[in-house]
């Protein structure tokens, strides 16, 4: 709250300038979804339209076609760059919820409580291979190192996060490498493969790959914090999943390192044992509240909203430069 | 047994030839893969070990180190293809291990009896990561595009089994489209990468995509047969392991085309049903025996082994193509 301050920041920070800059390009986009999906396989796209059809924002890929035509670039290859960004992030999804034994996403039932583990495995490997099928065709090395490099660290921050899981002693820094090989990796590599493809300067690439490194870790900071309700007083009715669920977050992680004795015992219980009874999750609320940890997260996230900011400023003035800075500020203000 | 008798085999086909043309490259890529798998990630390094430990002949990456010496080739680079090779198979054995919920593989624990479904999952993405990073590194965008052609077909047939899975009515066209798919297309691409890297001519490219293609049938078709004994008398210890776990294989196909209602009935209710009693695996082998599905399913192995065979005739003669002969013989002469 206190970074933000230094710009001139809307009041309601809006997703909507990003969506109309690459809303024509993300018709393409889904257009190439359906024809690779759309495969003689009955099963592939019934599990993958269930979760294309499930309320993401679909950010990642709306990135690499913002900075593709950001610097420039006119030819089509990003439509194929931005599929491929978002079929590796659904096949994270995919088999996120066999690994996490997910029953719900954003409200609905996954995948795999529908189709079972055994579809969320084989139709995220389905995707996964179109999606490096695709990167292969379109044919740049230098765009296929940045999406094999994330590839390989989203996956090992996921077997990472696996070990960490449940762990209630994970540190903050610890939690920030997992996260930042979850989720910023990809942020990342979906905005750096623009500037790549449309053959600007390093300069500009590689503001543009560290911008993605920040958004991503605010986004899911400020996504850690609007699991328990963010700064609002009403909670959403998804309130507490990752409680639930026993995930390690940023506020969990911050509580209990705060937490007395007693307070560190019950965040063992409810984290590592999953022991919960129906005030547990009222209890962790209340010591979010005394120690602060909902805030302070959401200061983590403004933190690294700031950077990502900063790391555009190099970058000349454009629709998309702006569309860029205002969804840094939406991924946060979802919190408030 | 009829189309081998055509041409000069040996009584005792050997796979010795192939270890020791290769050996040298073998230990290359053994070094590559313990720096590859010896991640800062515990978990890692030890579910890989535990696999790579695990008794397989490693059969895919010596045919890529041996195609590419056959063809000339005195570069490195098809060191760090036969580790993604090896990587790309790993990364399916851990995950099919989820999909059939295995408890045994070559009579050991399966990775996820031990460590779960969730490290089994993760580490498959880890390796198919580290797979995919590995042959960007090596820069041909041709040998990308077999490979990445390979994982998605891989990827597809493994869905298509999932929907065939468990359905006594599969063809046996259906299921050799499922096996090219998840058997044929990796030993075809491991066969495949060796001539592109060596720069070879496009009819010698063919030749061993081709060879690679047949002796992956002939491989899979030899170990259905194997799976229940095949022709030899004494049965192994895993006899069954298919029969238990409801796979439906070529033996089975065969047994059920040619069955009577009655018999019909029975394979029903033991693959789709899962309905074991303890005789009804000597109740399968009866039936197998009566409409000679074994040998028929070996003689399909032979057929493809002979196809196999016949796509290196184009090749001139050499060591290294003796030992990718007697590698065909030594796929199918595991059943009798």
């Amino acid at each position: 709250m206190i970074a933000v301050a230094k710009r001139d920041k809307k009041k309601y920070a809006s997703i909507q300038p990003l969506i109309e800059l690459t809303q024509h390009d993300m018709l393409a986009v889904n257009q190439l979804i359906l024809i690779e999906v759309g495969s003689d396989v009955e099963m592939i796209p019934e599990v993958a339209n269930h979760l294309i059809s499930s309320g993401g924002k679909r950010l990642r890929p709306m990135i690499t076609l913002a900075t593709a035509r950001m610097c420039g670039y006119e030819g089509s290859h990003h439509i194929a760059l931005a599929m491929a960004v978002e079929f590796m992030h659904t096949a994270t999804l995919l088999h996120d919820d066999v690994v996490d034994e997910s029953g719900l996403r954003r409200g609905k039932s996954t995948a795999r409580t529908i189709w079972g583990n055994q579809a969320s495995v084989l139709v995220g490997d389905f995707l996964l291979g179109q999606a490096f099928k695709m990167m292969v065709d379109v044919g740049s090395l230098t765009c296929l190192t940045v999406l094999s490099n994330a590839a390989a660290i989203i996956a090992k921050g996921e077997v990472m996060q696996l070990a960490t899981a449940k762990r209630i002693e994970t540190s903050e820094k610890e939690y920030l490498t997992v996260i930042h090989a979850k989720t910023a990796a990809l942020f990342s590599a979906a905005a750096e493969v623009g500037p790549i493809i449309a053959g600007c300067d390093a300069i500009t690439r590689s503001a543009l790959a560290s911008y993605g490194i920040s958004l991503g870790l605010a986004f899911q900071l400020a996504d850690d914090a609007l699991d328990y309700g963010g700064s609002s007083k009403d909670l959403g009715k998804n309130t507490g999943d990752d409680f639930r669920e026993g995930k390690i977050t940023m506020p969990v992680i911050l509580s209990y390192a705060r937490g007395s004795q007693d307070e560190r015992l019950f965040w063992k219980k409810a984290m590592e044992e999953g022991n919960h009874d129906d005030d547990a999750l009222e209890t962790a609320l209340m010591l979010m509240k005394k120690h602060q940890s909902l805030d302070d997260t959401i200061k983590q996230a403004y933190y690294f909203g700031e950077q990502a900011y900063r790391a555009l400023l190099p970058l000349e003035s454009s629709r998309h430069k702006d569309a860029l800075i205002e969804t840094i500020d939406f991924c946060i203000d979802r919190i408030s």
